[in-house]
């Protein structure tokens, strides 16, 4: 799969002058590291999203927080835009560079500063992995909560532009709900903290805006995130439906009966064989869908409530309900479902994965949609969510090589988010919009509704050097893609009637 | 006591020709009921800060949106300011009107649009009672969870603007963290939906950045707000001290086993005192404080943290722990501490409430910094606070007919906030900056942070005409109010080495 980076989106940016601007980074920041030959800038060409690819003109790999400040304040001088990255395994095509642009790496940012156990946080520096914020609080019973899959390789300083979540954030919040503070360094090189200590802080609430800003706002240096008691204990039961639309309605049942479950996932059978031939998880391998529910807390809690959800699912129609009968077990289950991606990639040469969310009570209808549309573009596609929470991964499958496929997949892509944008959601729960979906956000919000978010954006960066062309797109490029816009579902959207 | 309004703030504003802009919106608005004589302009004086009063030109009472549209429409044609108001029970004079502006009074609006049970949403007007959404969830087992000591008076509006928190925010988060959507009109009358009914929404998270920012960005319409299941089971610990920093102590411990508890509250001698005289909740009136801790959830579980929670107090010194026999005993618990602000009215003729957070731990130091600056300033200070996050809610005794008195509370407020801000919390917990806290603003930001917070204020009313002079100071008033700047409590701060 390989869609060109479209060159509109920064043609409204000042050519660069590329040799002297290396010249003066030089002169200002003799020990920078700065990567600037074809082939030391090919791994940089895109992140997690390598259907979009571009070369950036360079690339430095600060590892003091006064280089960052240094390189921002000269970039900013010569008005040369700069594209934040961190571990690059973002989904959306965020950390995409530009041709005319400077990709900051913030990977070499890997110490943790603090972790303060009676204080219930960590601070720590952007390149840190998320996995290793919980295992450097291990051994006082902590950890950091949002589990995005990748969270073994990407950084938290990533996971603050993109809003995080992960198979917990039904219960545990998005990483906006697990920080405290972010010091970020503003486009003229100025350092900024962002929230406080305390649960509240005075003013208006920037580090919430931060969060998600998909570094458009500012370069994120220092992350402080809260830290939870580990749960006691957590079980996980697996049941299974002979109809997708009764386990989408299991799931409202669960919610109804005043359960939170630590993680509540779901697959259709596509995912299940995919994942199932892959993994060996133990899944049944004829249910037209199944439903993953860990619960988790004190053992007695643990304990009735898995009755409690037994009894629910049993009612909602599934045809049988297991408990992990132990740890190897429940991981076994577990890793069927982080694994569903690479396990899709077995079964299609390419697939592309979407993100949208929706109200949780239309998860019946959606899923019934994405059949239809699926049928109709003639492509298959599996699905795998955080059902609890509404956020949907719909994974469509095609082949690049057989002509027309990927416009098909497109396509298909994009009436699947504008089905969830009708139904009251919205066209990213977690990976961000980035490159990959700034055109729906021309369905997901109004023209008066984008000028506020330029706006937002003028008030940190009024030349729009951060970051330019992914997130918010221009009024002029929504008026190109054509009228879509449909306000929070209130409009009327043809397609809906029919689902 | 009585304060003057600080003409200074609103200085910069232009001259409003009140019979010019009465014309005007009487011919715009015929159904509208506009207030404009003296007597009846009496009671919007002041908010629940009655420290603070000034007299508005005009008061407007809409009774729908559109209405408020046409107005805003028409007040930023003829550029007049507009501070809207709520139930008006705010204590940091958010709502206090202007002399040279239109008071926009919500409280008609008071519709109750949907309860939704399977989606665990209300949808309201920002007139609605915050205690009137809890009362409408009843019946499916549902409550809005947040709860100020206000709510049975304060609206769920107000409770936005100033992102109220309450006894139970420490378990269950303040009003950004139950909040869907808000829909706002804009200063120039247009209508946005901020947020979704997604956990997550594209874009700026302006959902967040709109809560809390005190009326200064836009005015709220329609708040669609998260509805929790009721605990199946709510219990009270009340642990006596005979030492107020072993009591600061214990809150670490108790935080520190891994329990989140509903509400944890600690009151020094001078509250229990005051408060077992007005309520009789039964109270150890020898005590040198005492913490009340709320566990709630399912049975089993209460039952096991209550035990936990009582070795963890009478081993961090506690005297004597007891744990409420009934709902009946329980509800008496709280009514002490729920009306420990009017029983401290009934021992003093004024006082003066802060509203400082610091970090737990700073809890023990913080308290005898407070006794310190209590005797130089010779005024008795009653410490009542949310202890379990750190919200502290000191309250300065003095009588404002003694010449002086009320200047030396003035200054030892200010002092307990520096302190507050100095340990590295924030001068406002729950109650917002407002009018009251606008100079501590300069303690608690610098230059670079308050010209950030003015950009974000432009970005969406660049000539600033809602609710001026408050929540932002200008740069202008903080360098008049004199260099106090500490960068959150990482600049030395010369009262802390004494503490």
């Amino acid at each position: 799969m390989n869609i060109l980076y479209d060159e509109r989106l920064d043609g409204a940016l000042p050519k660069v002058d590329k040799a002297a601007l290396l010249a003066e980074m030089r002169a200002a920041l003799p020990d920078l590291e700065i990567l600037h030959e074809a082939e030391d800038l090919r791994p940089y060409e895109c992140d997690g999203l390598s259907a979009y690819r571009s070369t950036p003109m360079l690339v430095v790999l600060p590892e003091h927080v006064e280089q960052v400040q240094t390189l921002l304040r000269l970039c900013h001088r010569m008005q040369v835009p700069v594209v934040a990255r961190g571990a690059g395994t973002g989904l959306s095509g965020g950390a995409l560079p530009l041709e005319q642009g400077v990709l900051l790496v913030m990977a070499r940012f890997k110490r943790i500063l603090e972790v303060n156990p009676e204080g219930r946080y960590a601070r720590v520096q952007p390149g840190v992995r998320n996995l290793a914020i919980s295992l450097a609080a291990a051994p006082h019973g902590l950890y950091y909560a949002p589990d995005p899959s990748s969270q073994i390789a990407c950084s938290i300083g990533g996971n603050v532009a993109e809003n995080a979540g992960g198979v917990h954030c039904l219960k545990y919040g998005l990483t906006v709900h697990n920080l405290l503070k972010v010091d970020i360094i503003t486009v003229d090189g100025e350092r900024l903290t962002l929230g406080s200590d305390a649960l509240d802080s005075p003013g208006f609430d920037l580090l919430a805006l931060f969060t998600g800003s998909e570094g458009m706002l500012g370069v994120v240096v220092e992350v402080t995130v809260k830290l939870l008691p580990k749960p006691q204990v957590a079980k996980v039961l697996m049941a299974s439906f002979d109809d997708v639309e009764k386990a989408g309605r299991a799931v409202g049942d669960i919610i109804a009966e005043g359960i939170i479950p630590g993680g509540l996932e779901m697959m259709d059978n596509l995912s299940i064989r995919a994942a199932e031939d892959f993994i060996h998880a133990g899944y049944p391998v004829d249910a037209a869908a199944i439903l993953l529910c860990e619960l988790d807390g004190v053992e007695s809690d643990v304990h009735e409530d898995c009755e409690l959800v037994d009894a629910v699912l049993r009612k909602a129609g599934a045809t049988d309900v297991r408990l992990a009968r132990d740890e190897d077990e429940r991981a076994r289950f577990w890793a069927g479902r982080k694994n569903a991606f690479p396990a899709v990639g077995r079964i299609s040469p390419d697939y592309y994965c979407m993100d949208g969310t929706i109200p949780r009570r239309e998860l019946p209808r959606v899923l019934n949609g994405i059949a239809e549309l699926s049928e109709e573009h003639g492509l298959r596609v599996a699905n795998v969510f955080h059902a609890g929470d509404g956020n949907m991964h719909p994974l469509i499958l095609f082949d690049a090589n057989v002509p027309g496929e990927l416009e098909r997949a497109e396509a298909l892509g994009g009436k699947i988010l504008e089905l969830c944008v009708a139904v009251g959601g919205s066209i990213t729960g977690e990976h961000g919009v980035g490159r990959e979906k700034i055109n729906q956000m021309c369905a997901q919000f109004n023209a008066e509704e984008l000028t506020l978010f330029h706006a937002v954006k003028a008030a940190f960066d009024p030349q729009g050097l951060l970051n330019p062309g992914k997130n918010i797109p221009t009024l002029h490029r929504c008026a190109e893609f054509g009228a879509m816009h449909i306000h929070h579902g209130q409009l009327p959207f043809p397609e809906l009637e029919r689902f």
